[in-house]
C-alpha cells in the first residue's frame, strides 16, 4: 500500500512526459506562409508580456502570502506553498505557449480538411492539459513523499494544505486578470470594430483583434489551466487533510494502516486516472472521416474512455485499499460515493447545456422574447439562469447525499479508526472524495477544454491571414466540436469546486479544534447559525460573492473603456487603415499592452480582497469565519451557476438567431439578442468562473491559517 | 405594568377612529366633473374587483392552512390564524378603497394648487396607513388579550405566532400578485401604446391605462399595506415568541414581572409608536407656500415628529419597564438597541437612495454607461446593485451588532430571569426589539408610502380627462415629493425583514427544544454549518430565493404578453381608436379583467412554494429546515436589495437623461435607458419586494409548526 504515492508520482511524471511528445509533434506541423506565422508569433507574444507580468505582479503577493506563512505557521508549509504557485504558474506557461503555437499550424492543417486539423488542435491543448495534471500531481506528491514520509515535519499536513493554496493564488489572479483582459479585448474589438466601423470580426484592420486572440489564450487557456490546476490539487488535498485533521495525524510513520488507506485512497484514484487520460489522449485522432458527428466522437472518445476506465480502477482501488481488513466492512461505498460525484458532475454539465444549448427550451425561449427587444431578452436570460442555479443546486445536494451515504456506510462503522469524529467522519470523506471522482481525467479534460480556443484562434488567423473561406469553415467546424464536452467539464468544475470547498470547510472545522487542543485553549468553537457571531459571518459571506462580481464586472468595464479609446484613435489617426490601404498596418501590440495593463490593475482589489477578509475574520472571531466560510459558498455557488448560464444562454441565443431564425442577422432580434450575449460576456467569462476560485481560496486560507487564528491572543 | 396590552389597544382603536375621521375628511372633498369620477370608478372597480378575486384564490389557502395548523397544532391558533388573515385583508381592502376615491379628489384639488391637494392625497393615504397600524396592533392585542389573560390556553404564544402567520400569507400573496398585475399592466401599456402606437404615457385611448393605474393601487397601495401590516405584526410578534418560547412561559398568570417586562416593552414601543404617529399625521399641512421645498418639509414633518417622540416614548418605557428592580442594571441598552434599529434602517434607506438618486454617482454612471448601448447599461446597474448589497450588509451587520450588544448589558446579567439560555437571550432579545423601533411608526410611514400611488393616479386621470397641463404639472410635483420617505420606508422594511425574521429564526430553535422536551423526545438538534443535513439545508435555502425570483418574473413575462396582445387587438378591431375619434372608447375593463386573471393564476406557484417548502423539509429535517432558513435569509436579504437598487437606479437613470442630460428624451442613451428601466420594473416592483416576505414567511410557518415537526414519528 505505501506504493500508492510513488505510483501517482510515476503517472505524473509519465504525464509530463507525454505533454513532452505532444510538444514536439505539435512543433514539427507547419505553421504555414509568412504572413500566418507573423500573426501567430504576435499573438504567442502577447499572451506571453501578459503572462510575465501577471506573475510578476503576483510574484509580490505570493512572496508576502508566504513570508506570512513562514512566521505564524512555518516555513516548510512557506515553502509548500511557494512549489504550489510556481508549478501553477509553470504549468499555464509551458500550456499557453504551445496553445499559442498550435493554432497557426491548426489553421494549415485545416486546409486539408478537419480530419488532419483536429489531433493537431486537440495535441496542442494536450500540453496545457498533461502539463497540469503532470505537474500538479507530480507536486503534490513530492510535497507529500519530502515533508510527511522524508523530513516528518511538525503539523506536516499543513504543508500539503499550502501547496493547495499556493495553487489558489495563481488560479485567482490568472482567473479574474485573465477573465478581464479576455472580455476588455473582445467587448473592445466588437464595439468599435463591428458596430462603429462596420467591419467584420477578426478582421486585420481592427487593432484590437490581435488582443483578442490574445485574449482568449490568457483568459480561456491560461486562466482555465490555473483553475483546473487549483481544482485538480484540491480535490485531492480535500480528503487527505480532512482524514490527517479528524485523526490528528502528524507524520505517516505513526499512522494505522486503516488511517494510511483513507489518505491513498485519493492519490490512488488520481493515480488511475492519470494512466486513463493517457490511454484516452491517444484514442483522438481524426481518421478519413470529415462527417461532423464521426469527428465529434474522435473528440470525445478519449474523455469517455478515460471516464469508464476511471470508474473501473475506482473500483478495484476501493476494494484494495479498504478490503484487506475488518476495519471497512464495505469498501463498494466509498466507490459508490466517487462514481456518484461522477454522474452529479456529469448531470451539472448536461443541466448547464439544456439551459445553454440551442437545441432546448431556454435558449429557444431568449430567442422568442428577443423579438420584443433587448429588455426581454434579458429579463428571460435572468430568470432562466436563476432557475438553473435550482436545478444545479438540487442535483448537488442529491450527490452530496449519495456521497456522503456512500462514505458513512463504507467508514461509519470502522472499528480500528477511532477518534470521537467517526459519527460522521466517513460521509464527509464520502463527500471529499467524490470531487476527485469529477477531476481525474483532468489530464484528458483540460486537453478538450484548451482545443477550444486553438481552434477558435486557428479561424481568427485564417481571416486575418485572409485564407480561402473553406479553411475558415473547417476551423469553425472543429471551434463548435467542443462545446458538448466543455458544458460536461464546466459541471466538473463546478461541482467539484462545491464539494472540495465543503470538505476543506470541515476540515478546517478539525484544524481549529487541533489547534486550540495543542494550544492548550478552551475555545468556544461552535458554528451554529443561531450564534449571532456564526449568523453575521454567515451574512457578510453571502454578501462578498456579490461584491466580487461587482467589482469584476466593473472592472471589464473599465478596461473595455481604455481598449475602446485606443481602436477609436488608431482608427482616427492612422491615415488608410479603415479603408484597409495595402501596407497599412494597425498597432495591435500598443493595444495588447493597453489591455494587459489594465486587466492587470483591475485585477489587484478583488484578488486581494478574497484573501484578506478571510484572515481579517478570522483574526476577529473564528466562529465568524465558520459562517462566512458557510455563506460564500452557497451564496458563491448560486451566483457561479446563475453568471456561467444566464451568459451561456444569451450568447446562444445569439448565434440561434444568427443562424437564421427570428428573422437571422442584422434583424431586431438579432441587435436585442447581441445586447443579451455582451450582457453575457463579463456574466460567463469573468466573474462567474472565478466564483469557483473565490469559494476555494477563502476556504483554503482559512485553512492553512487555522492555527495561527487560534494562536492569537484574542481567540 | 399589566396596562400595556390595554394601552397598545387603545392606541389601536384611536388609529382606527383616525382613520374614520380622515375617510369623512377625504370623501368631502369634490372628485371634479363626470370624466374624473367616470375614471375613478372604473379605477376603483378595477381595483375592488381585483382584490375580492385575490382574497378569494387566497381564502382557499387560508382555509387550508387554517384545517392544518387546527390538526397539527391547535384549534385556537387555527383562529388567531384566520383572524390575521381576515384583518389584513380588510386594511387593505379599506385603505385601497379610500386611496381609488383620493385620486380625482386631488386632480380636482390640485387645480387650486399643491397646497391644497397635499393634504387630500395625504389623508387619502392616511386611512390606509392607519388602517393598517391600527388593525395590526389592535387584533394581535385583542388575540393576546383573549388567548394569554383570558382563556390562558395551552402553548398560548403559538396563537400569537400563527396570527403572525395570517397576515404574513396574505402579504406573500398580496405583494406576488399586486406585483406581478401593476407590472403587467405597466409593461402592456407602455410597450403597445407608447413604442407601438407612439401615444403618450396615460393616454385615454389606450386599453391598458385605467389597468395601470389599477396596477399602482393593487402593487403598490394594498400590496405594499398588507407588506407592512406584516412587518409591524411580525416585529412586535417576535420578541414577545422569542421571550416566551425562551423561558417556556405559557399562560400570563405564571409570568414573573421580569419577564413580563420583556412581553411588554415591544408592544409600549408600538403604543408609543402609535401615538406619536397619530400626532405626526395632523403635522402634514399643505400651508400657503407652493414652494417645493416647503411642500417637502410639511409631507415629511409628520413622520419626523413621530420618530422623535418615538425615541423619547422608549427612552422612557426601558426605564418604566425594566429601572424598577434588581434585576435589569442597565435599561438604557435597550434604548439604545431600539434607537440604534432606528439609526441602521434610516441609514439603509440612506443607502438605497444613493443607490438610486440621481443626485448621486451610481445613477449618474449608469446614465453615462447609456451612451454606449444598452448592454453596458445593464451590466452598469447589475454591477451598481450588487455593490449596494455590500454596503447594505456591512449597515445590517453593524445593526444586528449594535442591538445585540445593547440587549446583552441590559438582560445579560439579569438575576431574576433564569434558564440556561440567558446568555445570549439579552443580545437576541435586542436585536428583536431593534426591528419595532423602525416600525413603531408604521401609522405614519405608510399613510406617505400611500401617498405616492395616490398622487401618481391623480396624475393619471388629469391626463386622461385631458385637464389643463398646468393640473399635471401639480400633481408630477406631489408625487416627487413623496420619494425620499419612500427610500427611508423601504430600508425600514428590509432592515426590519431581516432582524424579524433572525429573532423568529431564533425563536424557532427555542420552540423546538421547548417541542422536544414537552414530547419527552431526545432530538439531536444542532444548526451546526459543519453537519451535513444543516449544510444540505443552507444550500437549498440560498437557491430558493433565486427560484422564487425567477418565477416571479417569468409570471410578469407571461401576464404582460397577455396584456399586450389584447391592446393590440383593441387596437386593431376597434375603429377610430387609435386616432382618437369622438366618441369611441377602449374596453378598460376587459383589460383590468385580463390582467387580473394572469396575475392571479401566476401567483399560485411561488406562492405556495414559500409556505410548502419549509414544512415540507421540516417535516424531513429539523436540523435541515433550521439551514435551510439561514440560507434563504442571507440569500434572500442580498437578493432583495440587488433587485430593489438595480431596479430603483434604471429607472432613475432613465428619468436623469428625460431630463435632459445625455441627449435627452429621444435620443439613443434614453433608449438604452428605457431598457434598463424595463429590466427593472419586475426586478424593483414583483420580485425584490417579495423577498422581504419569502424569508419571514418562511421561518414564521416554520416556527408556527415547530411543535408538529417534533412530534412527528421520524423526527
Amino acid at each position: 500500500m505505501g506504493a500508492v504515492p510513488y505510483l501517482a508520482l510515476i503517472s505524473a511524471l509519465a504525464a509530463l512526459g507525454l505533454a513532452g511528445f505532444f510538444y514536439t509533434d505539435v512543433k514539427k506541423a507547419s505553421p504555414g506562409n509568412d504572413r500566418m506565422v507573423h500573426l501567430m508569433t504576435e499573438i504567442q507574444g502577447g499572451a506571453r508580456a501578459f503572462l510575465r507580468q501577471e506573475y510578476t505582479w503576483v510574484a509580490v503577493f505570493v512572496v508576502v502570502l508566504a513570508v506570512l506563512i513562514a512566521a505564524l505557521i512555518q516555513i516548510e508549509a512557506a515553502f509548500a506553498y511557494i512549489i504550489g504557485a510556481v508549478l501553477s504558474a509553470l504549468a499555464g506557461y509551458v500550456g499557453m505557449t504551445v496553445a499559442t503555437m498550435a493554432n497557426a499550424r491548426t489553421t494549415e492543417a485545416a486546409k486539408d480538411g478537419p480530419a488532419k486539423a483536429l489531433p493537431v488542435a486537440f495535441r496542442g491543448g494536450a500540453v496545457m492539459g498533461f502539463s497540469v495534471a503532470g505537474l500538479a500531481l507530480g507536486g503534490l506528491m513530492l510535497v507529500y513523499i519530502i515533508f510527511v514520509l522524508g523530513l516528518q515535519v511538525d503539523d506536516a499536513f499543513s504543508v500539503i494544505t499550502a501547496f493547495g493554496l499556493g495553487a489558489s493564488s495563481i488560479a485567482l489572479f490568472s482567473r479574474v486578470g485573465g477573465g478581464i483582459f479576455t472580455k476588455a479585448a473582445d467587448v473592445g474589438a466588437d464595439l468599435v470594430g463591428k458596430v462603429e466601423a462596420g467591419i467584420p470580426e477578426d478582421d486585420p484592420r481592427n487593432p484590437a483583434t490581435i488582443a483578442d486572440n490574445v485574449g482568449d489564450n490568457v483568459g480561456d487557456v491560461a486562466g482555465m489551466g490555473a483553475d483546473l490546476f487549483e481544482s485538480y490539487a484540491g480535490s485531492i488535498i480535500a480528503p487527505v487533510a480532512l482524514t490527517a485533521f479528524t485523526f490528528s495525524l502528524v507524520a505517516e510513520n505513526d499512522i494505522a494502516d486503516d488511517r494510511l488507506a483513507l489518505l491513498f485512497f485519493p492519490m490512488f484514484i488520481a493515480f488511475i486516472g492519470m494512466i486513463a487520460s493517457i490511454i484516452g489522449s491517444f484514442l483522438v485522432r481524426g481518421g478519413n472521416s470529415t462527417d461532423s458527428q464521426a469527428l465529434s466522437r474522435a473528440l470525445h472518445m478519449g474523455t469517455n474512455v478515460a471516464m469508464v476506465l476511471t470508474v473501473v480502477g475506482t473500483l478495484a482501488g476501493a476494494f484494495w485499499l479498504f478490503g484487506d481488513g475488518d476495519s471497512f466492512e464495505n469498501p463498494l461505498g466509498l466507490a459508490i460515493a466517487v462514481i456518484g460525484g461522477l454522474i452529479v458532475g456529469w448531470a451539472l454539465g448536461k443541466t448547464a447545456e439544456y439551459y445553454t444549448s440551442d437545441h432546448f427550451g431556454p435558449v429557444k425561449q431568449i430567442a422568442q422574447q428577443s423579438e420584443t427587444g433587448p429588455a426581454t431578452t434579458i429579463i428571460k436570460g435572468v430568470s432562466a439562469g436563476m432557475i438553473s442555479v435550482a436545478a444545479s443546486v438540487i442535483l448537488l445536494a442529491l450527490g452530496i447525499g449519495i456521497a456522503y451515504w456512500g462514505g458513512q456506510w463504507a467508514v461509519g462503522d470502522a472499528t480500528g479508526l477511532g477518534g470521537d469524529s467517526l459519527d460522521t467522519f466517513g460521509g464527509l470523506y464520502g463527500i471529499a472524495v467524490a470531487a476527485i471522482g469529477m477531476l481525474a481525467t483532468t489530464g484528458v479534460v483540460v486537453s478538450v477544454d484548451a482545443y477550444g480556443p486553438i481552434a477558435d484562434n486557428a479561424g481568427g488567423i485564417a481571416e486575418m491571414a485572409e485564407l480561402d473561406p473553406s479553411v475558415r469553415e473547417v476551423t469553425d467546424a472543429l471551434d463548435s466540436l467542443g462545446n458538448t464536452t466543455a458544458a460536461v467539464a464546466k459541471g466538473f468544475a463546478v461541482g467539484s469546486a462545491a464539494l472540495t470547498a465543503l470538505a476543506l470547510f470541515k476540515s478546517f472545522e478539525f484544524a481549529v479544534k487541533e489547534a486550540a487542543r495543542v494550544e492548550g485553549k478552551d475555545l468556544t468553537f461552535a458554528l451554529d447559525v443561531g450564534e449571532v457571531e456564526v449568523f453575521l459571518g454567515l451574512f457578510i459571506g453571502a454578501m462578498l460573492p456579490f461584491l466580487f462580481a461587482a467589482l469584476t464586472m466593473d472592472a471589464v468595464g473599465r478596461a473595455a473603456n481604455k481598449m475602446i479609446e485606443e481602436v477609436r484613435r488608431q482608427f482616427r489617426e492612422i491615415p488608410g487603415l479603415r479603408e484597409g490601404e495595402a501596407g497599412v498596418n494597425p498597432d495591435s501590440a500598443r493595444c495588447v499592452a493597453i489591455s494587459t495593463q489594465a486587466s492587470l490593475r483591475e485585477m489587484i482589489v478583488p484578488g486581494a480582497l478574497a484573501i484578506v477578509v478571510p484572515l481579517v475574520i478570522g483574526f476577529i472571531s473564528i466562529n465568524a469565519l465558520g459562517g462566512f466560510l458557510a455563506g460564500a459558498l452557497v451564496s458563491g455557488f448560486a451566483l457561479a451557476i446563475f453568471m456561467a448560464n444566464a451568459g451561456g444562454a444569451w450568447d446562444n441565443a445569439k448565434k440561434y438567431i444568427e443562424a437564421g431564425n427570428h428573422g437571422g442577422k442584422g434583424s431586431e432580434p438579432h441587435k436585442a439578442a447581441v445586447v443579451g450575449d455582451t450582457v453575457g460576456d463579463p456574466f460567463k467569462d469573468t466573474s462567474g468562473p472565478s466564483m469557483n476560485i473565490l469559494i476555494k481560496v477563502m476556504t483554503i486560507v482559512s485553512l492553512v491559517f487555522a492555527s495561527a487564528f487560534v494562536a492569537s491572543p484574542w481567540a
